[in-house]
């Protein structure tokens, strides 16, 4: 079985990206918001909207089970104040739910928080429990700059952030720690703004002692860890110059980097320098990068490829790449897919 | 001969840390600064603190000239205001100035630039025009976010900027794109600032257009590139995706990364996927990772050792790396070198 656990519902139905475009307009101009009941969205839209792309890349590449949430620049934190987040938040989780409701074999959810700036994360505390416990979601996705580019929360070390730690810890659900749509001119979305916040949040990470505190808090750093595998001397010297561990000791049971590097030499540098065990198989597609690279004839986010290429790795350390350490980190989802091969 | 295209004054004599500690006071409590003529520093003690760090290093690793900056994580921008990072650069450079004069063999100055939070890039043209004119410096140091750390200057490739452009193309000398100390608690200056905003940078100036505006204008992005060569087909897939040419193609003539990358398979994979005519050999020594790896025995930021050992290199591609390159990027180096050679 082959789990991608980096998919966002980047495909959506008109009539969600016609609401928020409201909401949004709304918020600016101080008038009234879009009714909820507004929404019309249809199960044949939803399939549709799947059956040509994530569906069929699925089929095309060979994976089987996408872990899915919501589209990661669309989360728009820094749009309105908390309770116009709260709304487009349990929307677009809702939306995630019937997705999977729809097609339980193909995807499982993982949640957007309604996140603000300023906002303490605890206030999300209670859709991420909804989202578990109601929807059978089996993580979150947690932006470390909900102000969309301008890096002003407090460090994800900080106690800022605990509250909302003891939740994941107290439902066993782990977080990607994944910005929304970039608002600073100075940064792109996708080709720098998503990179940078992951590299900070490893950096703010491997001099704390976060872990101490969570023992079993799980935390995703998606994008391959943005620089961190490619400067794998740099953070080590950094850390043992700090008096921390060597970072495969750091890292062990707590960080994983996915698998989103979109040609075979960082996959090659991210499986030699990062321990099999701490590596998630991911594409984020349909998502960054569309599109086949004239160089090779496959698609960029084919990542499959490349892990299947991947000389540092044997068919044990793929094993676990593809399967095994996302159902160790999404340990619902264990439950999940047992109680689906049972049906 | 080796260049080494990336060093900074770290082991500054105490008393320019006693002049900015009383410089930064006297900013944040709006008393009387020091005056610049209370600055004591001899001959003796600059030769005191080069001759066991940088000179020492160069002997030890192999290494001949380096191009050599102040500190970058002293630049400080953020830190008062124009008039306070006009004099605390003029005091840098003109040190820079006495290191190049006494080790002439050794040393070549860059220098840092006047740049001030909101105030235009242009203001720092006569400072640039001084130390090249004056002091015989070859490039300077160019920082896209004086905020230190809040990345909310415009991007490199705004018009803001085209001032400082069209002096450094009449000068001829190059800009390494590099923030400075930062003061934002959600980043780490060496550990994740820096390589954000070298991934920024790149991000910004493959979907622009200003080459054409400015075809021979030349910028280093120091720190491998910060995340760039890692996700490489990110960007390639993004750049073509935007209609953009092949990144090869972008950088050709203008972008150029340095080795400062301390670990073997990141000099790998730089070294494999940028072409050797845009990679600059540097070490960033005494810098951002001090100490030995007790896996190889050696410093982390002995960069030379793993571009000795790169295996897609030939030895054509590592004369340009170690040499060819910089006398092509650095123009004026060519015409200082000829003429100390001639000494």
């Amino acid at each position: 079985m082959i789990i991608d656990c980096h998919g966002h519902y980047t495909t959506e139905p008109a009539d969600l990206k016609r609401f928020r475009q409201e909401q949004t307009k709304a918020v600016e101009s101080r008038t009234t918001p879009p009714s909820r009941a507004s929404l019309k969205i249809s199960d044949d839209e939803i399939r549709d909207s799947l059956e040509g792309a994530q569906l069929k890349l699925q089929r095309e590449r060979g994976t089987d089970l996408t872990i899915f949430s919501p589209r990661a620049s669309g989360m728009g934190h820094h749009i309105g104040d908390e309770s116009v987040s709260l709304e487009w938040s349990q929307i677009c989780n809702d939306l995630i739910h019937r997705v999977c409701a729809l097609y339980p074999q193909n995807f499982i959810g993982v949640c957007q928080l309604p996140q603000s700036p300023g906002v303490p994360p605890k206030n999300s505390a209670a859709e991420l429990k909804r989202c578990v416990s109601e929807l059978g979601f089996v993580g979150c996705n947690l932006n470390p700059d909900p102000s969309g580019g301008y890096f002003n929360a407090p460090p994800l070390t900080d106690k800022w952030w605990y509250p909302l730690y003891e939740t994941m810890v107290a439902l066993d659900v782990p977080a990607m720690i994944h910005v929304s749509g970039c608002c600073n001119p100075a940064m792109h979305t996708t080709g720098s703004y998503y990179l940078n916040a992951d590299t900070m949040a490893f950096m703010q990470l491997i001099l704390s002692d976060l872990f101490k505190d969570f023992p079993t808090l799980k935390l995703i750093i998606p994008h391959g860890g943005g620089a961190v595998p490619f400067h794998w001397g740099r953070f080590r010297g950094l850390a043992l110059n700090n008096g921390r561990p060597e970072l495969v000791d750091i890292i062990r049971d707590n960080i994983f980097f996915d698998t989103c590097v979109y040609h075979q030499p960082g996959i090659n540098l991210l499986t030699e320098v990062v321990p099999a065990d701490n590596i998630l198989f991911a594409s984020e597609m349909v998502g960054a990068v569309k599109g086949v690279d004239p160089k090779t004839g496959h698609y960029f986010d084919d990542t499959k490829r490349y892990v299947d290429k991947a000389p540092a790795l044997g068919e044990a350390d793929r094993r676990k790449i593809f399967e095994g350490n996302a159902r160790r980190v999404y340990s619902r989802l264990d439950a999940r897919a047992a109680m689906k091969a049972a049906v």
